[in-house]
């Protein structure tokens, strides 16, 4: 069965605006196809997804959509411009209703939906803040169950200061952006497949009851 | 052969004063005996380690040891106390003397000495801060080539503001930390046997040559 | 004139709902009334602000009331829950549009709208955050004109991994917590005071084009 | 009496290396000596200061000759370059010593020695890191007593990916830095003479007997 990545880009803007972390998540998309993966990428700011730290928080809340499909993908990245020198109110939105996945762990190992996952990250601004996003995100998300394999996060930004964005800057032509994105892309397929292989066995509810005898 | 776990305490106080930070590594270590995985671990200001971004500094410098000991093991761990709300300085210059190996990447693959270890961190403090030492210690390992499997970072910190330590707080017997030590331990076993038996195969030499074509 | 204290609390929950950060922020209330200032505190969920980083996004848009209160206020705090170690969604959102004061700066002066204000931040959490919410958000108020006091970050947290929120933990008892408040409280009275009394003259324009001389 | 700034470079290289964060130092001391104060610059990394969070850790420990200089400036800046995205080693084991002047506070006023002082930070890197390195450098300086005018970080950085630093990449001639450098010293000028004029009266001791009385 092919793999499948799905790719949460936290752009600001509405369809159909012209996003530019968008722009570099297209170069991982066509990579993707070229190792004959499966991608969907979700522009999440088109969907009524309300401020919440549960699965479902209302009646017209979409975000058990997108759960679902975070639920049934093997790669998860979520793909976020750069604001004030971190993630975007929507990427921080996402990990903040992923939060409601930590209580539907398995009845039996305990593990969480997002266990036997890979994650990965993807950034643009106009300058500084990639490391700041790439590192809080990709831990989040190893914290929610996701494998992080080496070299798993791509960015493009600008030098110090306002300037312009990775579109405009022609930042598509950007060497290291180019190398990363390949690293990470091949990276993930890679690990996608070994944990399908080879799915992690811990049993958390059993490792839980063994730090109980030895806690107040 | 047995996996190996090597473990970097980077508390700021040398031998034989106490160490937080090497109680709860005491904790991982009893875990890594029982699955059968040798630990070593080091005090790194116990050496002459100077400041540095290369992987010799000079001739008295005793990084090239601790540095072959990193080369050699399969499980790679940092702890750290909490200073300021990040890690120490010792566990900074610990990274940035790892900075040398970016360019020690093997001739054929252009893979990092770190390529096809596991990484994981260990942190107290007082109070508030681990999150901010995991996440960027654990972004640092893989940026180095390091797999990040999932819940591989565990901490003690007490209540806000100043306070007793790990030790004297009797945090050795605080659930979550002992719950997150062992699906440390447990997660990076697990994913050091499963990358000995599946070497990541990723030619990142050939990668850079295909950004090269579509770069400036 | 009484200077006036404008407090927005970027919880996730809606009003009703309890908010344990609103708990931290009552008792800021209570202080600076003794001080006589005048405080207002809005719960910005409540309101209809759409994602984005101008003033105004569209015809709905409720963020132009609220902006109004921020120009017209002395002392500025942000209130955030602390979520996956970092502020809240609706905090980052609140900061993205704030970016839009960049562009209203004074013709001539330069200076931005947030200029000669002071800045704080309350934050509270079940663990784990506070120094990260707190250094990125006084970061941002300073980069658009706040001025920051010292110790004008007050917050509650618990001991390492999930556990009961301020109001449920007794929080309110907390000393450190109790006594920071008083700190944030008292230097941003004094602050709003002798900047009111000392106006900030620093011309932005002329040293921008001082900077354009020695500039490609 | 003059105002004095005390710049303290905390680049890894020893004199006489060329340090990149000196060169944008250097345009911090031309700007100060137009305002008609005196700057000092320390190359902390020349000095040996042990690691440690006292004021004294050792007979030969040359931090208390440092820690006087701090102690007698008025405006008080951190000068570091970004390594793995967040400020050096030597940066941070300047911090951690000025935790130190915790337990050296006034005994009337509990005012810790750095209150009444004005802080700032210069930051250069190849890329990526220069809001967390100034975001977290503010904020400490912020809690140890310092104040924080508007606009007091400076700071160069390159495009995404390792590339040529400050002198290298002609950073002397970025609009952006050369006019955030003058925007920091004339507000850190300003705020310092503000302060000496109205030095700060806050009574952080009867604030603590406050406290002690609404806690456990």
């Amino acid at each position: 069965m092919k793999a499948k990545a799905l790719i949460l880009n936290c752009t600001l803007k509405k369809t159909p605006k012209i996003s530019n972390t968008q722009a570099l998540i297209d170069k991982a998309v066509v990579l993707f196809r070229e190792h004959n993966v499966d991608t969907e990428t979700i522009r999440v700011v088109d969907y009524y997804i309300p401020f919440g730290v549960s699965s479902k928080e209302d009646e017209k809340d979409e975000w058990p959509t997108i759960l679902n499909k975070v639920k049934s993908c093997d790669i998860l990245i979520i793909g976020s411009p750069i604001w004030f020198g971190v993630r975007s109110a929507v990427a921080q939105l996402v990990l903040e209703r992923l939060d409601g996945t930590y209580s539907e762990s398995d009845p039996k190992t305990g593990q969480f939906p997002l266990y036997g996952k890979v994650g990965g990250v993807i950034v643009t601004g106009n300058e500084d803040g990639a490391h700041n996003v790439a590192a809080n995100t990709l831990f989040n998300l190893s914290h929610l169950g996701c494998t992080i394999p080496p070299n798993v996060d791509t960015y493009w930004i600008g030098p110090a200061g306002p300037g312009p964005s990775y579109i405009e800057a022609g930042g598509q032509k950007h060497l290291y952006t180019n190398k990363t994105v390949r690293f990470m892309v091949n990276n993930l397929v890679y690990f996608a497949k070994i944990l399908k292989d080879n799915p992690i066995p811990t049993n958390l509810n059993e490792l839980i009851e063994k730090a109980k005898q030895e806690s107040d």
